[in-house]
């Protein structure tokens, strides 16, 4: 879903945050230090993950502008994620604009990114009462931690031809859903959840942060082509292993399975070549329709860990919104 | 001064805490992320921020164990950003052994960073209770960033003509003392100090960390060689504003401030060649001495910032020592 339609939808919520994060970013002296971290910031994101915040919040309490800097912390991180990953991957672009190492250079990106980590924890624990500090710092923490741990699966698997699907769903519950799920845990805590409800809440966003990142999968390959976004089938240019790479090789016999490899490891192939014979094969296999099926046990764990949150169906609405949102986009 | 001195010196107090520390930061997977983050910090260290809060515990109680995390959480950050910073200097050595860069690649030394980041975080916040969690992070987070816009001013001054003595004093201020600082108000903290004795000793650690850096710029140009430390003049060499060549514009008249610029301009000049000349006018000027008078003014106010201290000065006696050798270390 664009950036705008999130906006039309949420505006009511999104827009007093996003006020209250431009305030956070402010340039500061040493410019150079933080215009990095304003201009990452300034780049259209969908601000997912403090929304999810927001809208967990929302389920136990009207006062949602107490969840602000900690919804302003998760979204400080996860950029602070983008700026660092998209050195690691060398990337040129992000939403359609020049990455940090590139409009400014790589020391930029690095020493700015590492002001991001710790301005996130600045932000985290602003406003927090000792009943809320230290559990919140233990999820977020945890989920820091298991970000990185997820990002080093994935370089690794770069250079790996023996990638299991659950190899791949264990990196991407790290590298993606977590944060997912600590959005909606300190959401919950903040609000006053008991720690069955904290977790319940942790565990319906790391399952809608799996299926959200298997649709994201998905939609590199049979996606439509949008204005500012990836281009269609990058992941196959790159070679990378997917869950529709690997559903792809559990449902090929031999020859396509041989198919498949041949041309991955094949260097001198023209990308718009190479994208439309692996997408062929995965047509011929039915490839998307089991990712879709395996991306909607996701949603449906999700799904059950809301309904047993005991609050009116009333408060929920916004949050199914968004969730349904996400979960079905199509580019 | 060496690690194995100030081993010999402070070994009831490192020991303990050197075992802690690896057990902390063994290996784990993935085996990339985190054979690094062991490297970095088996590398030999003085453990100079460590022992500081050590010893800063030690003036008020006996359980120094107490404070290991939080002294860990210092080391871990102090060596995550000497992996950093290693990268945007471009750095091949850090005592004597490959810089994490080096010895792995850049994305490894960056999110290996990264990594040591958070576990900065999570040994921070481990054993503390609600009265004392909330102004440890404040006091961590607020130093974390004062280092990281250190690191930014530092960079820029390289590209700057018109740094001054108070501009370069700031920079390291936020980028070397404001950890000393840190460490010995977490010590502090940990101990149960009141608000008013914390920032005593955060201004104590702040005067010793000025005076420190001012030593190792000395030393950088007057110092003794070591085995596997920095080769005499690197400061020169690089064409570095410290407050060695700050002090000599300030103290030459117009012919010599000619010269010394002259020099910093030489492009082709023998590195040996340029420290010599460079060193010659410095001994004309009596640089050093001024230095010394300068370093010793912040060591003055450290040691009363000490002597404010209520209590017995035989719980002194460890802490003393420690800032005694450092600076007056010789290599």
């Amino acid at each position: 879903m664009a950036p705008e339609i999130m906006k039309d939808k949420f505006n009511d919520f999104l827009e007093p945050f996003e006020k209250f994060l431009q305030r956070e970013c402010a340039v500061r002296e040493p410019e150079n230090l933080y215009a990095p971290v304003n201009y990452v910031l300034s780049l259209e994101g969908k601000r997912v993950r403090p929304l999810l915040s927001i809208l967990t919040y929302y389920l136990f309490d009207d006062t949602v502008e107490k969840i602000y800097p900690q919804a302003a912390s998760i979204e400080m991180f996860h950029n602070f994620t983008l700026v660092h990953d998209d050195i690691m991957d060398q990337a040129p672009l992000r939403r359609g604009q020049a990455t940090v190492h590139q409009k400014y250079n790589l020391n930029h990106a690095i020493l700015s990114g590492d002001a991001m980590l710790i301005m996130a924890y600045r932000l985290l624990t602003r406003g927090l009462g000792p009943e809320t500090l230290g559990r919140t710092l233990q999820v977020f923490t945890d989920a820091a931690l298991k970000i990185c741990e997820g990002q080093q699966y994935d370089m690794d698997f770069e250079r790996s031809t023996g990638v299991l699907q659950q190899d791949y769903l264990k990196m991407i519950e790290l590298k993606t859903a977590v944060l997912l799920g600590a959005s909606m845990a300190i959401g919950g805590i903040r609000a006053g959840c008991s720690v069955p409800m904290q977790e319940n809440l942790w565990h319906c966003g790391v399952a809608m942060g799996l299926a959200f990142q298997i649709q994201d999968d998905l939609l590199d390959v049979f996606g439509q082509k949008t204005s500012t976004g990836k281009q269609l089938g990058g992941d196959i240019i790159q070679r990378k292993q997917t869950i529709v790479w690997l559903k792809a090789l559990e449902l090929s016999g031999p020859r396509q399975e041989a198919e498949l490899r041949a041309l991955y490891n094949q260097e001198n192939i023209a990308p718009d070549d190479l994208v439309r014979q692996v997408t062929m094969i995965y047509q011929s296999l039915g490839v998307e329709r089991h990712c879709q099926a395996l991306k909607e046990r996701y949603v449906l764990q999700g799904v059950e860990l809301i309904d047993a949150i005991d609050v009116d169906d009333e408060r929920k609405t916004y949050l199914v919104q968004l969730l349904k949102f996400l979960l079905n986009r199509t580019s």
